[in-house]
């Protein structure tokens, strides 16, 4: 049977057929939860023909719903709404793949779900008895530990995550710089940041050529393009500045800043999650937009591991989608 | 000569004649800039009679504004066009009043100048040779020392102010709460906050019974109204939960953290703006908004100091608009 797996995030939608096409498109839920269907419905259109749509979510968490509960019911009406007369299954995090109203009875299980369909692949490349998977995306960073290639976390709900160190709520895009880093040099002075949604971490990644500059890209704090201009402007704006009063240099320094701490806090989060087995791993598998952080975080880690990149694995651009991708070779399989 | 004062925020239109009347409008500038002039004018239109229209700001640092010299100059434009035939001046850091083309010629004295307003305000109820006034608002805290009456800062520009201490981003409700704590308690377990805006020290403030439930205020991190039942909806999306994951409980106690680390930031900051005089303050004149919390900083400081609370001298309304009431009366003696 042919299908079409999404993952419904709360600023981005990916798609995946598992046979090679991936489309995935920004899309602002909480700011309009009313165009998903149509937006949905619209990548279904431009993809190849499908019988089957299977989803997993993480939108639900968006602040348009007041409850989990109402945004996994939005989210699976919406999909309906968009699948017409294809059938719709919704991933769980219990592994298994249901029926619609299964999924709005159990929203808990349906809530949150995406990184449990990677690690179910991830998994796959993990033969050690003790694995982990690492994927560090535009706004959050899993790490999930495996063993014996299957995923074996501890926390199953994010807010169990985020307790456990599962879930690293920071990401190479989309975190404000005020979330990773407390204060800048600015003349020589350490100086605080405003807690204002003035730049994000792709700036910092833009100064530091990780990310490319994208004059058609607005995708950022104050919606001009994604240069590096712009970002040494934004990353100014952090500590109340401007480009007269913060020097180039002095952002880039920045950049290297909020770069370190961000390798810190996740390394901290891996022995962390590695710390609850008390087995240290052997492979890693490392994904996500955000792998060209990760080689530092393996370079910290006091281990000899071996490491995989899905990237590596599937190319960039299944790579992208691969929350996606991952699921639409589980439901083949549980087919 | 009549006046109107004016004090052109971020988030925030206030307005005094330094006779007893004030207004305030929320107004988000970076959302809206074109719509400024239209905005002012109707105030205008709404106050007593005035022959003079005086200015200070903050609301340059918008990111609407590329730079801060483009903010004022944008700002001035609008109160312009605003004022029609009035006389427009603008109120500079170094306790000038000019007209506007000086102020555009001079755009880092012209920005962020309402601390300084105020300061010169309530030095006037300082009369011990170190004084010290507090206002702590719905955004930031600026913490200025006095000497023999007068301001007596280290910093000018927002950056140097940020560096001494002298402003703490930090204030009673728009402050998003990922920026004050680092994790909640939630079923016992720290739970680390997600860096998205979710809920703000509003939400804090609400359960703790400092601002009041307000079905009609929606100025709120998801736009739902000011009640504690919403508010425990959006601490506990703060730590990804929700109200059947986070008791209401849960949320009052996080509630608390909240405020306890705001007040040992104010704490921190304003012994560090003392440490640079070498000489602790006798008296300190506290405003704004957030007044309620500023007891708690007064009685955590190791010194006796006689306080003055603005809103006790010139009553809730007007303390409000403390900054565009102080603007109305130094530019009444300058006149």
């Amino acid at each position: 049977m042919t299908l079409l797996a999404f993952d419904i995030g709360g600023a981005n939608l990916k798609a995946a057929d598992g046979n090679g096409y991936v489309e995935h498109r920004a899309f602002p839920l909480w700011k309009q939860p009313e165009q998903l269907a149509g937006a949905l419905a619209n990548m279904i259109g431009l993809a190849p023909p499908a019988e089957q749509i299977v989803i997993t979510m993480t939108g639900e968490l968006a602040d348009c719903y007041q409850t989990k509960a109402e945004g996994v019911k939005s989210i699976v009406g919406s999909i309906r709404e968009a699948a017409a007369h294809r059938e719709v299954l919704v991933y769980l995090t219990d592994g298994r793949v249901v029926e619609p109203p299964i999924a709005i009875e159990q929203p808990l299980l349906a809530a949150a779900s995406n990184w449990h369909a990677l690690a179910a692949l991830a998994a796959r490349y993990l033969s050690a008895p003790r694995g982990l998977l690492i994927d560090l995306g535009t706004t959050t960073c899993d790490i999930i530990p495996t063993a014996n290639s299957k995923p074996a976390t501890q926390g199953r709900t994010d807010p169990e995550r985020l307790a456990s160190g599962e879930l690293v709520y920071s990401g190479v895009e989309r975190t404000p710089l005020f979330a990773v880093v407390e204060a800048f040099q600015l003349n020589g002075r350490p100086t605080p940041l405003a807690p204002e949604f003035f730049a994000t971490t792709a700036d910092a990644y833009l100064l530091l050529d990780q990310l490319p500059e994208d004059l058609q890209n607005c995708d950022t704090a104050d919606g001009r393009p994604r240069t590096k201009s712009y970002a040494h402007a934004r990353v100014a704006r952090s500590v109340c500045a401007d480009t007269s009063l913060m020097s180039y240099g002095e952002a880039l320094a920045a950049a290297e800043l909020v770069r370190d701490a961000q390798v810190k806090s996740i390394v901290k989060a891996v022995k962390q999650v590695t710390g609850h087995s008390g087995q240290q791993p052997a492979q890693v598998v490392l994904s996500g937009s955000g792998e060209f952080l990760l080689e530092q975080v393996i370079e910290a880690l006091p281990w000899d591991l071996e490491t995989v990149s899905l990237s590596n694995m599937l190319g960039p651009e299944v790579s992208r989608c691969a929350t996606a991708y991952a699921l639409a070779l589980l439901a083949c399989v549980n087919d």
